[in-house]
């Protein structure tokens, strides 16, 4: 399996609904998500950043990190801000894959597997794993490195992917594994 | 609001695995789904059934209707079998959206919003609501119309429609109202 | 290259507008039509017939082929008819691949390039060809086995899908060389 | 009808093959393609550019038209570069619509018709004139407001719009009438 790393979403300035409920879960992630970004460094790994465009049409993936950064949570943002290799497909919904070039883009880069992080577990990472799926891209979550709103669904929607998209669901240390 | 009602995957031979789980599910919501058939005939509200082709990229819906009333369960299929008017989606994949002409189906209809019955609550249900959810089809939900094969997870995936597409879940009496 | 025969719109009723432009083409086309399905059986060639369904939702490939074969052009079509094995995707406008399951289907098959036949030349062959082209699947155009409407675009068309598309235009002897 | 104006590929660098042979048409276009951009300002028309991205994913929109604008082409660039308010999207094939996200952003506009221009007019600017056409969006194609590689194709590619998409084929002048 030749893996892409793709960080879901967490370039996000944290005012919209429900973000009081998403900052402790994504403060936790944060060293992981960054750790994760070492390893794909040193290993190789493309690095795609799919990042919802919060409605905002015109922006560019420099906007929506500038303004990320802007905002009172950049210390969620600044520890794993996208490096020079880094890819950006900026999404309009929920899963990585749908209206984008995504799945363009793996192609391009003969990519055949997808290490997944980011935010929210029970929504974008949950469907964004069925859209690999659905694609017969295998995926691994990093468990430690997805953050949540509800816990509940959020264990639920872990055990669908394990179950029922024949998930890998691994700590950090062995998502490159 | 312009609805469809869709019957999802409730065409079914009941020969794959975890079907055994998934029967007495199946057999509870099937007085439900007869009866939303019956108010969509009455209220003039087109019924398409989006079904799986079990890999068999041959066969039509005629054929795949055949198979399951030839199965050992056709008493799961023969109560709620497609009317002359029905439309017929076949699938390959969990959503009844990817990869089919659904989209271009329901447009042509001027299909405004769904409501969705049949099987898996926690796979093919929840997936093909977020397909409708990101088109901004609003969706309803059928209770007690849809079978589950885990019990746990069903109910979990009913509280991420309620919570996260914003999908009506409401009794079968109250589907299209 | 493992190839896959795509027979475009060739269970037609010809009751349609320019259909009397159409059938002296078709009819010169016929035999060779034939004779590329004759290859592909004895090559284990994967035959595709992918096909409006002239907005008959209901219908079935089976009720395409039996409207085709009771208009009064039947033997543009009895000599060509679906055998056993044959794959069929049913589509809604040009592009054999527009809200279609056929890149899913080409896919499952492992098929890495297209030999095209059918018609129309300048319509939903061309856009067919581009449809692969942009998809990266290798195009093959058999020059005497396609069928058009206005003879001064499909030759314009079979130069796009030359220069633009980097497809092979040859006649039908050489299709599966 | 509520339309939008899309530039098809005018942010170039005009290093690719074939260049040579445009650059005298886009330079005849430029004129009638500012004029467009004006009318549109005026008329609180939306202005979408859609661009190659020309393999470099890593690139945004800023990043394509300053290396457009660094070109020894940047006379054909300088003119028509996108305004504050313009939209991007970011292409990889020939399609406006494929892989990207255009239909979601025109629907999110409430666009029902599109005024093409730009190049190449038998390549990318058919093909996303097929692409709305098979969506049922209406296409005008302003004659003088595109360019070619290749005039008889380009002829034969205005007169397949006309006659096969219902396209109109007007005069920059008309294109918002």
């Amino acid at each position: 399996m030749t893996p892409a790393l793709v960080v879901i979403d967490m370039l996000n300035t944290y005012d919209h609904e429900d973000a009081e409920l998403l900052i402790p879960s994504a403060s936790r992630a944060l060293p992981a998500v960054r750790y994760l970004l070492e390893q794909a460094r040193e290993r190789d790994v493309p690095v795609v950043y799919a990042n919802d465009n919060f409605g905002k049409w015109r922006s560019h993936h420099g906007e929506l990190l500038e303004a990320a950064l802007a905002s009172p949570h950049a210390d969620l943002v600044e520890p794993i801000r996208p490096g020079e290799s880094a890819y950006f497909v900026v999404k309009a919904r929920h899963s990585i894959f749908y209206e984008t070039p995504l799945a363009y883009l793996l192609n391009a880069l003969d990519v055949t597997g997808l290490v997944l992080c980011g935010q929210v577990t029970e929504q974008c990472v949950l469907y964004s794993a069925l859209g690999a799926h659905i694609r017969h891209l295998p995926v691994t979550i990093a468990r430690d490195v997805v953050a949540h709103i509800h816990q509940d669904l959020a264990e639920a929607a872990l055990r669908m992917m394990e179950i029922n998209m024949s998930a890998r669901t691994v700590p950090a240390a062995d998502a490159f594994r």
